[in-house]
């Protein structure tokens, strides 16, 4: 039966299957659309004890003496911690673990926490939170990344204010420059987006007498949450359980440590009652992650034809106090700065920089949103110059499966830019172009169309652990429990998994029981993160399934003395020479017979063997592609702008789940619209100004156009039954598709997003000073 | 019945037990002096594969180019790896991972690894590293630690030459060396000491089919090896399995990883053929740890009367070019450095220094050794200053339980100290000491006779995590299956816990079947090293058990109708009115009715609330206490030095097993003397001078004295029966018993070990020279 399995890899949806590929109702579907499903900041229990987390009062200071008598003796305060309190190491981070879990010394960012507090009421811990006294010194605030890395800006790390550098260089950008028929250069500012997320962070921690602490809190990775936990606590794992799924949305802000830390540590100080903490939205805003902005300045030098020649590339992203994973995502920048294209000569250059800017992390796209705004407008830029069609212009330069891309590596993995392009080229909207634009709903609207495309690497980059577990159990009531340590963050790979396994088991999708995130119950099948869960998910619950069908085809076989090849797997029941053996009978004979009743699958993402030197991570194994389409209606008068239609045209190998891939298209779509449009969390001085929902906009229905999905399925040979990974690649040509579609409208380039009406109604104002003066 | 558990912990001896505290038999001794063990690099299997490590041509170069094509192509070869062939981390460390796994860039020590060779036969291994062609640039060699603390130095890592820079400052040391009787200022330099494991460094890889690697080497912690595998290969550590025990000796050399991320990634070139890896003597000389080389200067103040007023110290050690665990190692000995006593003015210093001196790790006493000599010569030179008796002013001076250490914190756990001193003052060899050293040898041979104390904290330090983890899982042939993390690394804990276990489930130790360090058996219970072994993984067994007693009282409740208050637990059997019950067939009745077989215990070791200041870890909540006495001869012609006999007074709390702690007392008391008069890696420029034991001399039976042990029972409540822990300890002061007991004889002090024949030949010339001047 293992044959078998491998057959069904990388086949491109030949064969007639019965879940796969299907439009399959998602198996966590009815419980959230009903409310019926509890998320785990909505429970409440009799003995509960609210915990809270005194933040820092000033983004960088030095902390002189922390009182908190006042707080202690405040009746219902359960306990009052601070950073003596904490057994083990005062740190996390998911790289290097620089952010203090409750801050000794200094603060580096209004976000910091300085001290814990449980009490019997929400209401008398925030009171508490008020009588802790903190004598601070104020230390001066580094808000500039550029000055930050600076040799007179303070340094807020020992290492100096640089957290990491990436610099990769083929060929030779200068003599390119030299022979370039073209040259664009500019400067491009991306913002400090929020996730926002529902479900603002928070959870459950409860130690029960024998001193094991299970921690119910929303994450990625529970698995690597424990370790973090672990190392803290100076305890040991395997005494922590980390269940960590359902979620009300993540997309990168949960990847890191939230509160699974305070939890565990005031968990030990509540005498076995469990302990809750909820963020305000405030509170998240302040203290939760956000995405890196950045700075980009990029000169990108063509041959007349359209050929482009060389790329020079240099990034700023500001992480805030901490890394987290900003290494990782400048690394990933600077990996998909060039777009999928193939340019002989690059020097590209990334640096992750520490402020006292709140804190940045991991979020959608990675990094690769800040730098395809930056490519795709140059693209743009380049065609208009040149007099190309900008598909043409792409198709001309983009690298096919077995080229060489613009990191120099031959790409082996499956490649769909090029169909992409061509859907994009045949569609209804981009073919009518003009008509629609034409329709434009008042005199003082314009209406501009435009497309871009990118890429985002599947997975983890060289030198990190890449690896996917499932185990499949046969249950005592015959069903099948499939355990994923990968968690259900919305993006629907429960279904996925329960698609897989009935698949290969021939059984009704209701036969299977998915469980996710669970350290007690998962095997490790690492983070819910890099568009990585279908595809490394996936593949070990295909590796599973046929050790499940082995070990029920064989005990059959024992069972009734048939021989092993006359056993049928008919669908939902195994058949022994015209006798049928349900699940349940083969259940029992095991266990009866002191058998295993679980089996389990493993798999390690394929990876390049060599790291392009400097690159910290790159090149990724393998990427999925999209080209994105969008048509916008730009108000002249306010700088308003609609985008009205987009055509999202993705490559995410096969599709296992049409429904699941539209949901995600239409989701990352709306998203990069808020980030192109509207979002951006201010801070100044190291202090948000940006503080809830009030002030920071993100698209509602009114903002949500026509989302239309093609998906071009490049089946990727090592992907479960040929998929690769689609979760972020889905918001990111589409900013650059709107900056241009909005200089298609009105002739205004906007290179500093979000493109507010304030700025797209400066840029068009002035455009028309500049056509006013005479030319000289 | 957990109950009764609780009750049997911190009990004195008190009640008669039928297997604690008794002479029992090792478990392991048999088939280890029978010779019928294999250890594991004893294997020889016929599909094997040999591997081999390439060294450093250099103490200190940078790495221009590898050339690996020649070695490739030689017949027999199957893999040649260097740098490029790590998928994940390339580092190790136990506490940071600055080691590379194989060198990219520069070399720090001859010990350092540049490639891995597989090869058919060792023959073709071993030749094909000579055809792997190394460019190097030579770099300054670091040879000298205190020069390396300099800022003209060449910095070995990015971060500066100084790992760890530890200070404990405690009262007014200035006020009191003004205020002082008297001022002893001395500096003390001690050796670099091999471990002289019998086996020397090893192990077997091998990758199955699916992927699954297992690695069978000598160690003292899998779990932590396992992790730091993971790392190296960027794999899932649930599908690496690590063997670490039994070993062929260890004393902490085999703490850190030492051939296990070799033997993984080998494994993953060798078409799933067992790879094995044996170091011969001499690169285990060269690359394997040493123990830290220190030059201590100390500066004690004392009253008239003896009363201890303030001392001064600072400490370098030279951890060679990686850090391994040099920080924690320089933390214990300032935490040591002022003996059991309470000394209010204390200002304490401590540095730990990379040079290009090999690689200084881990080793039994860890960084106390170093600062026992020196406090404890100087305990000695006041007494003799001041006319006092050296048991009277040590008498004067220790803390007792209760009381503030030199630290500055109240010790609360047990505290020996007092009553060892006691005991060593009534002993035969002290109380009859002068009519001993008048029954020299020979005319020209001086006897001297002399006594020191010293302690040493049991398991980690504040901010590490310290647990211990048993199961005690019901087998279906009825015998109890034993399990604990914690390595048998030749100190017995195998028999300790098998006698805690019998004795609390009141079966024949027979009955007991242990199995340690292995991932896939055992939990993890913390490594095998500071003293933490029999206390920590004995007290998890103790809680384990009570778990076994409850799960089988009330199954053979269950299955007799008998009420759970009339279950007898008698020897060997459960009896239920009058009716015996096997283990067997309590097995059968559960696994029937599908109930688990297997209960664990969890132990978290004790910790102080505070950490001192600036300590990097200290203090410990507990300690081990022992005093030496010991009578040498020294040939005045030559300087050779006898030891001839030791008594050696432990507190090791309960002692569980006598033979075990009398194995320890008399091992660590050769390896004392070894330390004191013989054993030094000497090391020139970077290059060592040292290689094997041609030129490494260490105590045979020919230097064992006579060694009695007189253990003082000191019981620690916290300890499984009241046991502590005195695997370190045992070495400690011995050495500066010796030094003093070779003054006693000889009006020479050496200050500078080993004391070699010529280092106490020149010492007694000297002070000749000195007594033939006439008085200035």
């Amino acid at each position: 039966m293992k044959a078998e399995a491998k057959n069904e890899k990388g086949n491109g949806g030949n064969t007639p299957f019965t879940w796969v590929g299907k439009r399959v109702r998602r198996i966590d579907g009815p419980e959230k659309v009903t409310g019926e499903l509890k998320y785990m900041t909505d429970y409440q229990y009799e003995d509960m004890v609210w915990g809270k987390v005194l933040r820092a009062k000033y983004p960088h200071a030095r902390i002189k003496e922390i009182h908190v008598e006042k707080a202690k003796s405040l009746p219902g305060v359960i306990a009052v911690l601070t950073h003596k309190d904490i057994p083990g190491f005062n740190g996390f981070g998911i790289v290097v673990p620089d952010q203090p879990v409750l801050c000794s010394d200094v603060v580096r960012c209004t976000g910091d926490a300085v001290a814990l507090v449980a009490a019997e009421t929400s209401e008398i811990a925030e009171q508490a939170l008020g009588l802790v006294d903190v004598e601070y010194e104020l230390l001066e605030v580094v808000s500039d990344p550029e000055k930050a890395m600076g040799k007179t800006s303070p340094q807020l790390h020992p290492d100096g204010n640089i957290h990491s550098h990436v610099k990769i260089k083929n060929g030779n950008v200068e003599d390119a420059f030299q022979e370039a028929d073209l040259i664009i250069e500019n400067t491009f500012y991306s913002p400090r987006q929020m996730h926002a997320f529902i479900e603002t962070e928070g959870g459950w921690g409860k130690m029960d007498e024998e001193g094991f602490i299970t921690i119910k809190c929303p994450g990625q990775y529970a698995y690597r949450d424990r370790m973090q936990i672990a190392r803290a606590l100076a305890y040991n794992p395997e005494r922590i359980r980390v269940i960590s799924s359902p979620i009300g949305g993540a997309f990168g802000g949960k990847d890191e440590i939230t509160v699974q830390i305070y939890l565990a540590l005031l968990a030990m100080h509540t005498n076995g009652r469990p302990v809750k903490i909820h963020y305000s939205r405030e509170e998240s805003v302040v203290a939760g992650m956000k995405r890196h902005p950045f700075k980009v300045q990029m000169k990108t030098a063509v041959k007349k034809d359209g050929t482009l020649l060389a790329n020079r590339v240099r990034a700023v992203g500001d992480t805030g106090a901490y890394a987290s994973l900003g290494g990782a995502v400048i690394a990933l920048a600077i990996e998909h700065s060039c777009g999928p294209y193939k340019i002989p000569n690059v020097d590209l250059e990334g640096f992750c920089v520490y402020t006292n800017n709140g804190i940045a992390g991991a979020f959608r796209g990675f990094g690769v949103n800040q730098v395809c705004m930056a490519i795709e407008t140059h693209m743009d830029m380049i065609a208009e110059k040149l007099g190309i069609d900008p598909v043409e212009i792409r198709k001309k330069n983009v690298y096919h499966q077995g080229e060489v891309s613009s990191m120099g590596h031959v790409v082996k993995s499956s490649v769909g830019t090029h169909k992409t392009l061509e859907v994009a080229e045949n569609c209804d909207l981009w073919k009518n172009r003009e008509k629609y634009k034409a329709e434009a709903s008042e005199p003082w609207k314009k209406r501009g169309v435009s497309l871009a495309t990118s890429f985002h690497g599947i997975g983890m980059g060289i030198g990190l652990p890449d690896y996917g577990a499932a185990s499949i159990e046969l249950l005592p009531e015959g069903k099948f429990k499939v355990a994923v340590g990968c968690e259900e963050i919305g993006g629907g790979n429960s279904t996925v998994y329960a698609q897989v396994a009935a698949e290969m088991l021939k059984c009704d999708i209701s036969n299977i029981v998915v469980v996710q995130g669970d350290t007690s119950q998962t095997l490790d099948g690492g983070t819910v993160t890099a568009s990585r869960s279908t595809y490394t998910g996936g593949r070990a619950v295909a590796t599973a399934a046929p050790n499940m069908v082995s070990l029920l085809t064989e005990t059959a076989a024992e069972m009734t003395g048939v021989v092993m090849e006359k056993i049928e797997w008919l669908p939902n029941r195994i058949v022994a020479a015209g006798e049928t053996i349900s699940y349940k009978r083969l259940f029992d004979y095991l266990y009866e017979h002191r058998r295993k009743t679980k089996v389990e699958g493993h798999f390690m993402l394929p990876k390049e063997k060599e790291e392009i030197k400097g690159s910290g991570g790159a090149p990724h194994h393998l990427y999925g592609y999209l080209t994105h389409v969008v048509m916008v209606e730009v108000d002249t008068l306010t700088g308003e702008t609609d985008v009205l239609r987009v055509v999202s045209i993705p490559d995410a190998g096969k599709v296992i789940n049409p429904q699941g891939l539209e949901g995600q298209t239409e989701g990352g779509a709306v998203m990069g619209i808020g980030y192109t449009l509207f979002e951006d969390v201010l801070i100044e001085g190291g202090y948000h100004k940006t503080r809830n929902f009030t002030d920071y906009i993100i698209p509602t229905i009114r903002e949500t156009p026509i989302i239309e999905t093609f998906p071009v399925e490049e089946a990727e040979e090592s992907g479960p039954f040929g998929a690769k990974g689609i979760g972020e690649v889905v918001m990111i040509p589409i900013i650059a598709a709107i900056m241009s579609a909005i200089y298609d409208a009105t002739g205004a380039r906007i290179k500093h997003l979000p493109a507010t009406p304030e700025r797209i109604y400066n840029a068009i104002k002035q455009l028309k000073e500049q056509e006013a003066q005479p030319a000289r």
